[in-house]
């Protein structure tokens, strides 16, 4: 690994000298994943901003259901694979290729799709989705990339395939939170680990 | 207030039926402005993504210093009144009502500036600031607009103004976390108070 | 005063020393005003073009109604204030600082609503205005940005909201004006009087 | 002439029944050019903006010189074709058909090169121009596209290739006028007249 | 001719040191137009790109009819000036003068219509073109500027006014087609023979 | 295969219908890959223009060094690598996903690279790549995407990296053919086959 470009224009802390509650944190996904995603290696230079982006992260993206305080309104429909569809479609738009390359095989792990990510990264409108799933990745990408234009006919549209206005805050949220990893991982210019290119494309991986 | 159009297209809890930790921190803001910035009441509709954008929000602005874990490469040069410059210039290009209008009340506060949030909110080239500020904008607007074409020669512009590498993580975090809030208030159609249209404007204003 | 940035690139004539008409024009503004108008001090370089400046301005801003040879089928649809919104939001298109500072001013006098002039600049889709005016925000802004492309649909969508064609040309023609004086105040860096960044925000302000 | 569409969207007055000065204009154009060029009729619907119109267009075309208050630092840098070719270039970035046919025409009988217009329009960086030229219609373009970056950079790039300040305010406001002359022409749908298509193509044109 | 330009930026072979099949196509050329197009002599710098450049020119614009295996289905609907009308517009909007101006002499010269190809070059929505020319200009400017984007409702626009879907096989491949040919010209700056300019302007140019 | 989606919108013959050169072509590449890319299929729809896409494909992408008529300024500096890595970042930039997968799966095999394809797809500036490929790409996308900008600078740029001006028309023309084949499969929607997307990724396939 020593020819290897950096991961990141930062200093790259270790493991072992980060605070206990990121370096727990660091662990489990190892433990889960077979290695460290190097965006908790990169962000680790800056442990504040790292605890409020993983509980971000955590927020949109691990729970199930809309999340609302209002529990009977709460939206159910995105499916966790359907909230990285929303990843990788809006980091194609912002090239960004950690995010790009990352969530690209989560979402392919989630679906056990292996052709998925790379039609959603590329052009969503060419990809095997639903038409419920063009119509999300139409909202995402329009939040993305024209977000003061959101207006009633963009609930509207979704409203029409079934989602909930619950489902519209999770779509745009995501999309909006990636916004900002896009940006950030852009910035730092995040390399993405190896492992990630070849995850969910062949049948027993690992 | 009864004919004031709604502050966010969702659903805007009462205050007293929040979670201790957010009621709290609303009561304390309250206390500290005088009202309550309709952010904390949109956002709290959905406390577990409150809590991380309060918590990202502050690691990014209420700090002094760069606030590395390499405390020596730490940058210590953003004033926390350049910081709201960064926010009310990106909120401008990213056209957010909510962002442009409250920060620049912050602005103006910070810098006992009254011109100054106007200024950078329409266009920063035009604005009453020095050629270090102008140069840190620049970068800001880059990550906002093109951050998939941050390079090299983007640092190298900042650290010729005496911007250390940290600073320019300061900076483009900054620009990436708005990137993330202009997008969340435009999507949820967060409506400005009022107050903060007129703060900072006048020699006494309460 | 003698720290303040220069109101133009170009040298800015002695009122004293100007044709009797541009004299006589900027001192009953100064009169009525309060104060001169920087556009006057700045535009007053070449006496010619700023005559045919104000001719054009008065033309479109001045008189009532729609001021075709045709006096029947002349709009009367544009009230002073949403001519002054048409300027707001365009300017802020087109990031014109005197514009979007100066006519704010003017837009929140005449409209006696402080807010409204921060609103349309910073975004009009989220300003408290009527579908009436939205409409005609749109067809001004396309003519700003996309002036080639308007058509027939763009005048029928005016007409769904009661405006006449003749309405149309004075929406179209008033963000055609600024579309040259936005750029001409950003070639010469028209600087904008501090006295208008207040104006209309504050119940007695004369 | 029953079959050919009208020349604009808006009702187009008699001749003989304009007020005197318009009347006047208009017949001695036609003495001139042997036609009366559309953009008379379909303005002079307006009598008053159209008078403001061709005083604007005289100051900046009619003239030798730079017309500055100030004549020593006045430009005079700037030849009647140069100006066409800056309303040309700018009149293809807009897409104004009116104005890159006539103005098209008058920029050949100019400069007598009847394929100046032809590349100007289509791509300046390909016509047959001096580098001094190039650098002028660079600068025009940016205030045609990008008004609101002009910095003291494009001026330098100007004064490079010897043109004064003077100068610059020349090209840059008929730029200038012509973002108000192109919206126009499109918004109303103004027809060239067939003529301009041909003249100054071919040697003896009458 | 000492003085012109040269018609592009790599070397010209002389046509007597060409490949037969080239020198015999080239001597065809000239005897039909009385002049070698410029684009045969400078892409005959590289024969076996130009000869494909032949093949896939001549399948496209001078077949008749659609061309499919499919005969039945083969659309029919283009004629060869409607072929060139695209060939104008696209090439337009790329700022391509050699092709602007060569196609838009053959457009003239097919359509027997002086004016058609400079009304399509600057806006074809302004020309004098019938609806079911309208539409298969859309949709080939759609291809020209956002294939990515072509879907279904692009194709129905087009069978709404009578055209196959073999039709728009031939408009999008045209348009295809010279989204080459345009950046081949620009790339090496080919020049346009003169006497394409005033081509099928006047009555008996022969 | 029976759910698979079909591999464009338009009839696709059958390879035993096919007119025997192309029919012998595309069992070549069948040998040869081991399945037939379905651009062969799709574009056989229409033989005459597949043959002069064949044929510019492999002018461009098969000889060795530059081709020119002049041999000895011919450029020999692009490797079969490099000619890949050209097209899968323009394809990128445009959208393609028939190109960026199956010239990406090219692109790993030829340079024996799995992580190059992905990277240079999403972003180029951060692909593992020489500072001279950085240059030939930089040059690329400019053809790509703003080709009607490209002037002498663009030239020395690649020069200031040891390339001849053969070895830029090599850049620039693979740029403007895929400016072709992109449009072609956006427009067709062609598919790509699902060989391709692990192609080049593990060390033995197949």
């Amino acid at each position: 690994m020593s020819n290897t470009p950096p991961i990141s224009r930062f200093p790259v802390p270790e493991i072992g000298s980060l605070p206990e509650d990121l370096r727990q944190r660091i662990l489990e996904v190892q433990d889960k994943a077979g290695f460290v995603p190097n965006v908790f290696l990169a962000l680790a230079h800056r442990p504040a901003e790292m605890r409020a982006f993983l509980a971000y992260h955590d927020a949109l993206l691990l729970k199930e259901g809309g999340g609302s305080t209002n529990q009977e309104a709460s939206g159910q429909g995105l499916t966790k694979g359907e909230r990285e569809m929303i990843i990788v479609a809006t980091s194609g738009a912002n090239r960004c290729l950690y995010c790009v390359v990352a969530h690209g095989a989560i979402l392919r792990v989630y679906e056990k799709r292996p052709l998925i990510a790379d039609q959603i990264a590329v052009n969503h409108r060419k990809a095997d989705i639903t038409p419920r799933q063009r119509a999300m990745l139409d909202f995402a990408m329009k939040v993305c990339l024209h977000a003061d234009e959101i207006e009633e006919a963009d609930y509207a549209a979704l409203r029409a395939h079934g989602f909930t206005d619950e489902d519209a805050w999770d779509i745009g949220a995501i999309a909006a939170f990636f916004g900002l990893s896009n940006r950030m991982a852009n910035l730092i210019g995040l390399r993405p680990n190896d492992e990630f290119y070849l995850m969910g494309r062949v049948p027993r991986q690992k």
